[in-house]
C-alpha cells in the first residue's frame, strides 16, 4: 500500500485532499491527513476508508521524523517557511516531496543529494506558480517549435470574487490568506521592458498599474510582481525584449489601495501598542500630516491624485469614518487593518470566488521579424461556495494530479522540479481540462 | 585582579578601551580586546601591559563561553543582534554585562534572572542611546523636583562632520555604521503632538521634518525617530502632551535624501541580480516611471517638489549622471546605494565628525498652568581625526565610565538598566564634563 502524508490541512487543501481521497480507492492508496487542529484533519478526511487524520506539529522534530518514516511521499501545504524543514527530513529518509510554493534556498540545497537517490522534490506546482508555469510553457513551446520567436510575454493572475458574489465597492473577498494580500508588493518589483531592466518600489506599485482585459469580465487593474526577471531562464525565454508578471484586482482596487499604502497603513515592522484607545478613523488622522478641515477634506487635499467618489464609497464601506473601534490591543498597521478587512471582505458561505489567469505573448514568424502577432490564452474559474473554493481548486489540483502521475511513472524526473516540463505539464494540462480548468487561446 | 572582556574593537571602541587601559592602571584591571580579527585587538590594546588581545568567533560557542568564563564584566561592543547569545551566556556564568544598545527582548527575559543573581545587565549606555537619557533625565528631575509639570519634550541628535570637514554638498560623513544610515527611518515613526498618537510612514518621513537651531552651528534638519511613546515611561512623563525624539542631518539632507526613497533606491528587501551590468545612471533611469526628456527632466517631472539646483548638486557629487558602474554583481537597491555614498561620503584621515543633541523642554511653573516656559539643553562634541571620533568618544566613554563607576560600587542596580536613574546619570554626566562632553542649558 503506497501512503501519502498531506501535512497542513488548511483551506487550500480542500481539493487536494479530496482528489487523493477518490484516487486512493483506484489506486489502492492510504491518505493520511496532519494538521496542529486535529479537528480540522478530520473534517477533511471524512471518515474515508483509505484516509486517516492525525495531529501533527511540524515543529516536534522528533515526531515528524517518525511521521515522515512511515510514508512515502510527503505533501506539504503548510506556509512556505516552514517547507525546509520537512524537505531536508524527506530527503534524509529517502522520501518524495510536493509543494505548491516557490522554490526556496533551502530547497535548492538539496536539489543535489535528491537527484542521487532518486527523490522527487516537486515545487511550484499549484495555481501561481503552477498553472501559470504549465500554462505559459505550453504556448511557449508550441511557437518555439514552429521556429517563431517570441519577444514580450506578459502574465497575469488574480484570485478574485465571482461577479455574482461580488458586493462590496473593494470588488476583493479574502480567498486565501489575508495577510498576503495586505503584504503584497512590498519591496521592489523587477521586470523588463523593451530591453530594459525596469524596477517599481512598493510605494509607486499601485499607480504604475496596469489595465487588462477579459472578455465577459471587463477590466482589471494588474500590478508587477516581485520578480518577473528571474522566470526568463526558467522559461527558456533570454534575449526576450519585454517580460512582466502580474497580479490582477478589480478595476479601481489599486488606487484606494495606494491611499493605504501612501498613509503608511500597511507597514508591518513598528508595533502600535494600545492600539484598543484607538478607533478606525483616529488612526486614520493619526497617519495624516497636520492639516485642518474634515477628515475627508484631509484625506482629499492629501492625496488629490487618489480621491475620488469611488474611493470615498470604498473607504466608508470598511467604516473608516464611523469611528469603529480597533479591537488588537498591539499590532502594526497592517495588523490593525487585516483585522478590520477579515471582517469586512470575509467570503460568505454561499460566495463563489473566481480565479483569474491571462497570458499575452508577442512573436515574430520565421523569416519575419518586422510583424508582431500576438496570442492570449486566458482562464477564468468560477468557485461552488466558500469551502470548494476556485482558489483551493486550482492549487490543489495540479499539485494532486502531478503526484498521482509520478507515481503511477507517467514521468521520471527527481531533484527540485517545476510544471515548466512537458512530461509534467501535458498530463497535467489534460487532466485539468477534465475538471473544468481550460485556457482559451485566441489570436489577436 | 578584575577582569574585563571587551567584545568588538571596531570603530566605535576605540575610546572605551582607552578609557579602559588607562584606569587599569589605578584599578589593577586586565582588559582582555576580542575581536574576529586580532590585528584590530591588537592595534587597540596597542601593546598596553594592562591590555591583551585575542581573536573570537562569537559563533563558537564552546569557545565563547571559556573566554566569558574566565572574565568578570563583559561589554559587547558587537552589533545590536549579537547581544543575545552573550547575554545569556553572562547570566548563566553569572558575569556583569554592559552593551550600548537599546534593550533587546532577550535582554528583558534575562532580567528577573539577573537580578536574582545580583547581575547588572547595563543597555542604552552610549550616545543615542544613553548619553540623551542622562542628560535628559537630569533635567526632567529637577524641574519635577520644583513641583513644575513637563508638557512637552523633544529631543534630537545626530552624528555630523563638523564644518571644517564639511566639504560635501550632503554635509554628511559616515562616522558608524553605514548599513544604518542607509537603511534609517524604515517602518513607522510614532510620536505624541498636543496629546494625540501622530505616525509618519517611511515614505513621507523625509519630507515631514521639523528645523532645529544650534547657536553658533545654523539650522538642522530633523526627523522623527521610530518610537518615542515607549520612553514616556522610562522618563516618568506619562500624561505629558508632546513627545518626539528625532535624528539630525545638515539643512537640506532630507530633502534630497527623500529622492531616493521615492525613486526606491533604499528598499533592501529585494535583490537586484547582476547588478554590475548597470551603472549607477541606468539603475536611476530603471527606477523612473516611463518618461521623456534627458535624465535630470525626467527626475524633475517625477519629483518637482523636491528637485531644484542644491539637490541636482548633491546628485552630481555621488555621480549618478555619469554613468559610473557598479561594482557590485548583486545586491538589493540599498545596498547598491551604500557601496556608492561609502565611497563618497568617508571619513578621512584629518576629518572631524561631529556630534549634535539638544533637548527641548516646555513646563508650567507650579500653581501656574497657563505661561509655557522654555528650556533648551544642547551639546556639540567636534572629534580628533577619523580614528578619534566624536561618535566613538560619546558611544564609549559613558558605558566606560559607568561600568567603572559599578566595579567601584558607586550604585549598586541589578537586573536590566539603563541610565535613567540619579545613581548612574549624575556621575556619569559629571565625569563626562571632564572630558569636554559639557550640556549649555538656555532659558528661552
Amino acid at each position: 500500500m503506497y501512503k501519502i502524508l498531506v501535512i497542513g490541512a488548511g483551506r487550500s487543501a480542500t481539493s487536494l485532499i479530496d482528489y487523493l481521497l477518490k484516487q486512493a480507492v483506484t489506486f489502492n492508496w492510504q491518505i493520511t491527513v496532519a494538521d496542529v487542529d486535529i479537528q480540522l484533519a478530520l473534517e477533511k478526511v471524512n471518515a474515508h476508508k483509505h484516509g486517516q487524520a492525525i495531529s501533527f506539529d511540524i515543529k516536534n522534530e522528533t515526531n515528524r521524523l517518525e511521521v515522515i518514516k512511515e510514508h512515502d511521499f510527503i505533501i506539504s501545504m503548510l506556509p512556505a517557511f516552514m517547507h525546509g524543514d520537512v524537505a531536508r527530513d524527506c530527503v534524509a529518509l529517502g522520501k518524495h516531496m510536493a509543494t505548491a510554493s516557490y522554490v526556496s534556498n533551502d530547497m535548492k540545497a538539496l536539489d543535489k543529494e535528491a537527484r542521487e537517490k532518486k527523490l522527487l522534490l516537486l515545487n511550484e506546482c499549484g495555481l501561481d506558480p503552477g498553472i501559470d508555469h504549465a500554462s505559459a510553457m505550453k504556448v511557449i513551446d508550441e511557437i518555439k517549435q514552429q521556429g517563431e520567436e517570441i519577444i514580450s510575454f506578459k502574465s497575469y493572475c488574480g484570485g478574485l470574487v465571482a461577479p455574482e458574489s461580488n458586493d462590496n465597492p473593494w470588488g476583493y473577498k479574502f480567498s486565501w490568506n489575508p495577510r498576503n494580500v495586505i503584504l503584497a508588493g512590498q519591496g521592489t518589483a523587477q521586470y523588463l521592458q523593451d530591453g530594459e531592466m525596469k524596477f517599481i518600489p512598493y510605494n509607486r506599485l499601485f499607480s504604475q498599474t496596469d489595465t487588462i482585459a477579459m472578455e465577459g469580465y471587463g477590466g482589471f487593474d494588474a500590478y508587477a510582481n516581485r520578480d518577473s526577471v528571474g522566470y526568463m531562464d526558467v522559461y527558456g525565454l533570454n534575449g526576450i525584449k519585454t517580460m512582466l508578471r502580474g497580479t490582477l484586482r478589480q478595476s479601481g482596487y489599486c488606487r484606494a489601495w495606494n491611499l493605504f499604502v501612501k498613509l503608511g497603513l500597511t507597514d508591518d515592522s513598528s508595533k502600535i501598542n494600545n492600539a484598543n484607545k484607538l478607533t478606525y478613523t483616529s488612526l486614520l488622522e493619526s497617519f495624516l500630516p497636520p492639516g485642518s478641515g474634515t477628515l475627508k477634506e484631509r484625506l482629499k487635499a492629501f492625496a488629490p491624485e487618489i480621491w475620488n467618489h469611488e474611493v470615498e464609497h470604498k473607504l466608508d464601506y470598511l467604516e473608516l469614518f464611523s469611528n469603529k473601534k480597533i479591537t488588537l490591543s498591539e499590532g502594526t498597521p497592517a495588523q490593525l487593518l487585516q483585522a478590520l478587512l477579515e471582517e469586512k471582505w470575509k467570503l460568505n458561505e454561499d460566495d463563489k470566488d473566481m480565479i483569474v489567469m491571462q497570458h499575452q505573448f508577442e512573436y515574430h514568424l520565421k523569416n519575419d521579424n518586422k510583424k508582431t502577432h500576438r496570442l492570449e490564452s486566458s482562464l477564468v474559474v468560477i468557485g461552488k461556495d466558500n469551502k470548494h473554493t476556485a482558489m483551493a481548486l486550482t492549487v490543489g489540483l495540479p499539485l494532486a494530479i502531478t503526484v498521482k502521475n509520478f507515481i503511477c511513472k507517467k514521468f521520471e524526473l527527481y531533484g527540485v522540479q517545476i510544471p515548466n516540463v512537458k512530461q509534467i505539464y501535458t498530463p497535467m494540462l489534460s487532466e485539468l481540462e477534465e475538471h473544468g480548468i481550460v485556457f482559451t487561446e485566441k489570436q489577436k
